[in-house]
């Protein structure tokens, strides 16, 4: 039986005492914050996950969604109902703005509730997630009208909300869309197009739907300047703010995929919809990406949220599995056998999958507190550094993240052995459902440009420059101790791989725009490597600080300290590989001809 | 709509340019072997392939198998069909011996028709996969009667044979089996236990099945030492050697499994099942290693094989689909946008695939001629060295191709985008049905221990210092030509990084085994960039002589050079980290207590 629970500890230790979320209380927002209210944030969500989300993660992976012949579709057994539950407990308020029935908390706070949901059961926190994005759309871009007509139901969870890009031949590149919007004389606009991979696109776990879809009004430019927002709701609101007529959108189909079965990803038709537009004409591009933006990091959290299952259902089972004994001797003599974590292959895997998740689950967190910082900071200085450190961060948040968190789940599946590959045991589904995680929001190769072509240059390089800045503080104060000292140097190394890098973009990259291209995936993974580095040496020197000052909970601080050794020992090698690969530039990769790719007979 | 057709150039390139298979046609077997029939075989087998079988791996993985109530198991839709086709075209006798019923030819022959049927229906090529196994092991131990009276109906494909192993609480660690063989007065043993994981347990494509069954006799010795091989047919023989009585074994459940849909993984119940003996008693493990041994290099081919189909599909899908434009400038102006094939991303994971693939298939079809030289070679001395080649190349081919399978499995799906996550291009299924390649026939784990624990210090490391030895050949012959030498500088280091980490492991393992056990699967993944190395050198030499003797196919060769420079410019790289990974030993991996990695509340 698949098991979970809350890393309750880790997710106080990291946000009480990493990043110590009380002493931002002089912060809007961030007055009612306390210890206390992260304990009872962390424990009621993190129970509400367990005990209703989880045990339906299987149900939903087996039953899928169904679709029915008049359109409607089914979710799994027991989701509306689970929906109807997180509604009631306000579980999607928790950081919405107050003015819109939010309770206005820091992101931190709800980004804990992203790992947790997305853990128990990814394909259910898809529907809030995506309303998530769709609501921070509409309250960034919308009219006034529009925001106190939507965003409250939505914040509530009265009505869901979906994200309207892909279509058949397109996904990347949006310039390419064809779904149309005809200016209606009522000021409203008829949507008609096929809308493809939409999540949570329909079901049956809310009373409206509010699709936010990009068109082209006639005349547009053709490309991404001549894309507009939309929104179309399910049923179009009455005189009185309540669902009325059917709107002509419909469900064509559910996709069939490889995981998130649980999730209805549809095929949207829409007919001469009735839509109304969001922001200004043309600029749907920037509306999406704000969307985008808050959905990316939802994504990098995934990436975590599986690999974190997964570790938990790893190690409940190479505890109990006996196979073999111990290299170095029997460890339980009285047994016919060890259990297989005296096998260090094992072991690797194991540290492997906790070095990560600890690591993501800071640097998630931390980034949760630079989307607060961005907005409340009491200087324009720290509101700037805080955007300039989350735009860098965010595509490797994602990028690095759900790369590495496919990884783990996969080696996490290892541990297993056989029964690892047996539906049963639920690890395959974790992962076939992260499996999505590197594609969506934005495949991976995706997110390293948006590293490597936009963030590192915007502004002359001040947020790599910043980055490396912080990091080299962090480092320099490790230094100092010296039991962290051998860890820092480690990733100082790690560090001045990174900078090399940079320089060599700096260097080649104008003379031939492919050799960033080339290289952009590996230098996403190396800052993945540094950024986790970064947050494994905050969180050592948090764990050295408190079993300096005393603790009974010396075991606890002191496996932080080893994992970060191992973290310095077996991740930081990566980047001085990954810097070489870079090196070689892109005349290997891009020489051969398309049809030198084809097999010939 | 997936595609296949069999990479016929590439196979023709390796077995008669690069190993040039006609110039051992002194050796016996090798007789026949003209490059006229390799073409033949390659063609043949591939039409096969492409036309027959794979249209069903689409069936078989939708379909799945089903057992009814009295626990007989019916195959996909057009499985017992194309099965019979397989028999009558005889596509499993081409390497068995003649003398019961084969064609006695070359094992690289036999090999070249595991990789086709890999890539086109993995699921269908287990039920006659398995057989060869289970045939090894009954040619290499059973008696004089045991051989005539098996072996040609399964070679000829009439029946089929499984391996049963595993039992529920006992994997890798074969001491553990509890399954009874009890003695009876006719010579035959009673046989008695639940086996789990039992690929083509029971299916309706031949008319018999031959069980190899490992288990214990009254009073053997409880471990690995303690365990015996047995021939149980699923129907017992009459005298005339036909089928007749059914035995008491059945299949008790099929097994959900991630991928590999269409072959039917059975929990397969013993109940006094009448067995007889193969070899002798308590030597049973030695007898399943040679099923073992055959049966990696058969799942290294698998590695290869859904990396090449996902591959194909890639190519086509990236040739097709057009997004953005190149960073250097539209490629195809005419049209909206270019070919996806114009970014440095997408040319990256194509040309991880084309270097992987390629590679792994020349030292398949390597190790499939070792086999032969192993038994066949004119000298005593070179069939010691083809022994000792082959036994350290094994879990090379095995372990280091399917982790590097999987991965590229996984990046051909992430060309697709969106659509990769979709059932209907086919690709989620490579990456599915390639998974359990890292796992099945002992986990890349246990590869990595065969490697490093076994193999490297027999003989006094006799076999790795062979290895070296050739390899250093090939980059001295390279260093002498201009294009080639960059190339062979490049494989020289991660030779020496290999070298490097075997050195460290004599120095440091005896001190501590776990330091080797920490760095082995480091140390298999070196050995694998070496080897793949190797034969990019070799592939590149010889495509290097072609070109200088003229040649129409230029683009051919100049492609192989391309590629091979890539592989040297981003494949060997990570040699230097992964060796700087295993020097760091066992410390901070082994240090941890089993309860630190447990979540707290």
């Amino acid at each position: 039986m698949p098991i979970y629970q809350a890393p309750a500890r880790d997710l106080r230790f990291v946000i009480n005492e990493m990043i110590d979320l009380e002493n931002y209380n002089n912060l809007p927002g961030f007055e009612a914050v306390s210890s206390d209210l992260v304990d009872t944030v962390v424990n009621e969500a993190g129970k509400f996950c367990a005990e209703v989300l989880f045990p339906l993660n299987e149900v939903g992976d087996r039953e899928g969604c169904t679709r029915h012949d008049d359109g409607s579709v089914t979710t799994p057994t027991g989701f509306k109902e689970a929906f109807q539950q997180y509604r009631e407990a306000g579980w999607g308020t928790l950081s919405s703005p107050e003015e819109f029935g939010g309770q206005g908390l820091p992101h931190v706070l709800g980004f804990v509730v992203e790992e947790l949901m997305g853990s128990s059961n990814q394909a259910f926190a898809m529907y809030p997630g995506l309303t998530t994005g769709a609501t921070a759309a509409i309250l960034a871009k919308g009219s006034e009208e529009q925001k106190a007509t939507y965003a409250p139901k939505m914040i509530s969870g009265q009505w869901t909300g979906t994200m309207n890009l892909t279509e058949p031949h397109c996904g990347t590149d949006l310039g390419l869309i064809r779904t149309k919007a005809e200016p209606q004389a009522d000021g409203s606009f008829a949507i008609t197009g096929t809308k493809i991979f939409i999540s949570s696109g329909e079901h049956d776990m809310a009373e409206n739907i509010i699709h936010l879809v990009l068109a082209k009004t006639p005349g547009a430019p053709d490309s991404s300047k001549g894309i507009s927002l939309f929104i179309v709701p399910k049923f179009i609101l009455n005189e009185d703010g309540t669902p009325g007529e059917r709107n002509t959108l419909s469900c064509g189909s559910i996709e069939e995929k490889m995981g998130i079965h649980g999730n209805s990803t549809c095929v949207m038709n829409y007919d001469g919809a009735k839509g109304w537009m969001v922001g200004e004409e043309n600029k749907g591009l920037a509306a999406m990406f704000i969307m985008m933006n808050a959905a990316r990091l939802g994504v990098g959290i995934q990436g975590l949220a599986q690999a974190e299952v997964a570790y938990q259902n790893a190690v409940a089972y190479a505890k109990d599995r006996r196979q073999g004994r111990a290299l170095t001797g029997p460890v339980s003599p009285d047994e016919k056998a060890d259990s297989i974590f005296v096998h260090p292959d094992v072991r690797r895997m194991m540290m492997d999958g906790k070095a990560f998740t600890e690591a993501q689950r800071a640097l998630y967190l931390y980034g949760g507190l630079l989307v607060d910082l961005e907005h409340a900071a009491q200087t324009e200085e720290e509101r700037q550094e805080a955007d300039d450190l989350l735009g860098l961060l965010t595509p490797v948040l994602k990028g690095y993240g759900t790369d590495k968190g496919y990884d783990v789940a996969t080696n996490m599946q290892q541990v297993f052995g056989g029964h690892g590959y047996i539906e049963e045991w639920g690890v395959s589904q974790y992962v076939r459902d992260v499996r999505i995680a590197m594609i969506y929001e934005g495949t991976n190769g995706i997110q390293a440009m948006d590293l490597c072509g936009r963030k590192l240059a915007a502004n002359g390089g001040r947020a790599i420059q910043l980055f490396f800045a912080k990091v080299d503080e962090t480092i320099a104060e490790a230094k100092q101790d010296e039991t962290l000292a051998p860890i820092a140097e480690k990733i100082e190394k790690a560090n001045g791989e990174l900078k090399a890098a940079t320089m060599w973009f700096m260097q080649n990259a104008m003379a031939n725009p492919d050799h960033l291209g080339a290289g952009a995936h590996h230098y996403m993974h190396i800052m993945g490597i540094v950024a986790h580095g970064w947050m494994w040496l905050r969180m050592a020197k948090t764990a050295q600080d408190k079993l300096a000052e005393g603790t009974t909970d010396t075991a606890f601080y002191e496996a932080k300290i080893t994992t970060a050794r191992y973290f310095a020992d077996r991740f930081t090698p990566d980047a001085g590989s990954l810097r070489r690969r870079i090196e070689t530039g892109a005349d290997s990769m891009m020489e051969l001809s398309v049809e030198a790719f084809e097999r010939a007979a």
